[in-house]
């Protein structure tokens, strides 16, 4: 069985765990997940015997191509897909739709054009859930996203001028990510120089980096349709002992949420792993954000590893690990991996040295 | 009066005129309209008496900064956003909501904790209607974006060298995007080469840009967080009698597109425009999408340029010209400008030529 028909099934397992006779899938990334469509524009309806895929003029051959082995018919509609979907609910009595990501007014408009005894039920997360775990295909996915990534990074250093600005920077990274193939970063690349990296999401300005002090980069890709995400400190010039102590220190509460990883642990216990030790330095207020996420075919995905998050680890999980300590109007260093939760423990994916290199 | 306060001021009114207590803007893209802030986790709250920015502590600096001088105040939350949002509804009846953009759960979230006697109404497009039509220094800004697009289409044509790939040469345009200080395209750019340009939507693949064909490039960038977007067709070598039929003709619906735009005509009728001049060349059945779309802080805003659709066109409103016909498995041509409608007509602003360049 294919791994798409293979999902497609988990899906009517799910819904049928959830008395649910249809699963309507609006969502791109759960649309692509479960029968590979890549377009910007489709709906995916699961009955118990039926998986359709509805979507545009401009996507029929792409669809077709895309969906091959998948199963699922592709129904090209001339108007609005929300629109398409109603006559093909006869007959059925709960109906599931993605609560989390529907908006209000689809949702609204399904509620009043279903036939009459149909209502909607939530999916929640049951989608969501079932991504968190990779497949070993999505697995080697990220594995090849996490390595472009870090070998634009390589390349980008190899022509780091001083005097370059931050948006240069971050243009010559991007740059070198799509010539080893990636389609695209997976989020706007961080370049921050000194004080900006004070900012946990500081977007490249006009800043010359030259002289002595600190940049953070933190960047990912989008390449085979799955994510990396990594953030790396340099340092331009000797670094003075204020900083070497706060890089040391966001360094061993990195590598301690590495090491709190594994099978069976809670999320929410990696998190503190890394807070702890950051506590111990006298550093938990400065680091503002929580310990990592998942990501696979979205940057952010379940799970979350902030404080108290219940979700139990389980091999096959992608996450970063990248805990970060702040300091208003000086500077801010964040060190992040891109792991994988093994049967036995955690492999870190992100090859890049971890040292404080010297510029 | 700044233009942040008067864009809260006009929402003001439009909240009173639907007899709302408050509204609640949940989408970014409004929230950056309204307040300033760009950063990825933000709500805000506008009152009548009081506009308070919700986000989290990654970004209580940058919150501060931008939105300094819109009146706004910022408030920086522990957890969830939706969760500090009810105590601040206290003894309001009719609170707006976006309707067309709170995924269900928000809402249904707002709605059980709500204060007594509270309600969530719809705001519908009120926002969006509002920037439909651009200030001044937002046309400077879409202009800006689109100069800078059409100098990376030019610089990076100078750099192609016959035998790269469709990534590659889009890796080559968005790098000369960023260099010229774009923040990032405005969606994942399309090169497509030969049979590949059929596909409305494209996606840069491993083909080799060599021999003879024809080239489609559509690219966009955001430059000051304002979009832009032009598609351009190049050949490689000379072209056949039927590429240069095919191209005149979507030059001469696009050209016919243009030139139905003006102030008080209907955005369908431009449609209509474009899509009777390929449907006098036999090619209407070729012609699978619409001609165009308005953008702004987003790639895809308001109004559509679509068959029927009604909105009327008012001086101030940027959008895309951009009729295509499309050949499964041979070639598509699309021809595509910004534009701004002004007080007595048009103006294109994308600089770029439209003649067929032979590469």
């Amino acid at each position: 069985m294919s791994t798409l028909k293979q999902r497609i099934r988990l899906l009517r397992e799910d819904a049928a765990a959830m008395k649910l006779d249809a699963a309507i899938v609006t969502s791109l990334p759960n649309v692509r997940y479960l029968c590979g469509f890549t377009g910007s524009n489709g709906i995916l309806l699961v009955t118990a015997r039926q998986a359709t895929l509805f979507t545009d003029p401009r996507y029929t051959i792409q669809a077709r191509t895309e969906t091959a082995g998948s199963g699922v018919r592709v129904s090209i509609a001339k108007g609005s897909l929300e629109v398409a979907l109603p006559p093909r609910l006869a007959k059925m009595s709960r109906i599931g739709f993605e609560n989390s990501r529907v908006p209000y007014r689809t949702w609204e408009h399904l509620h009043r054009t279903l036939p009459l005894g149909a209502t909607l039920q939530p999916l929640n997360a049951v989608i969501e859930e079932r991504r968190m775990v990779k497949s070993d295909e999505e697995i080697a996915a990220i594995r090849a996203s996490v390595n472009v990534n870090s070998q634009a990074f390589a390349a980008a250093l190899t022509r780091f001028r001083a005097g370059m600005t931050e948006t240069d920077f971050a243009a010559e990274i991007e740059y070198q990510m799509r010539l080893l193939g990636a389609e695209k970063p997976a989020f706007e690349t961080i370049v921050a120089f000194r004080a900006n990296s004070a900012l946990p999401h500081a977007r490249p300005g006009g800043a010359r980096i030259d002289g002595n002090g600190l940049l953070l980069v933190d960047m990912g890709t989008f390449r085979g349709g799955y994510a990396s995400d990594m953030t790396r400190c340099v340092h331009l010039g000797k670094a003075g002992a204020k900083t070497r102590n706060l890089y040391k220190a966001v360094l061993e509460s990195q590598l301690a949420g590495v090491n709190a990883v594994a099978p069976g642990k809670l999320a929410g216990d990696v998190d503190k792993a890394a807070r702890d030790v950051l506590r111990k330095h006298g550093l938990d207020k400065a680091f503002i954000h929580s310990t990592g996420h998942g990501l696979g075919l979205e940057i952010h995905e379940a799970p979350r590893l902030g404080r108290g998050d219940g979700t139990f680890l389980r091999p096959g999980m992608a996450i970063t690990i990248e805990p970060g300590a702040y300091m208003e109007g000086t500077g801010g260093v964040r060190i992040e991996d891109t792991v994988l939760v093994t049967p036995t423990g955690v492999e870190i994916l992100t090859p890049t040295t971890k040292e404080l290199v010297i510029l």
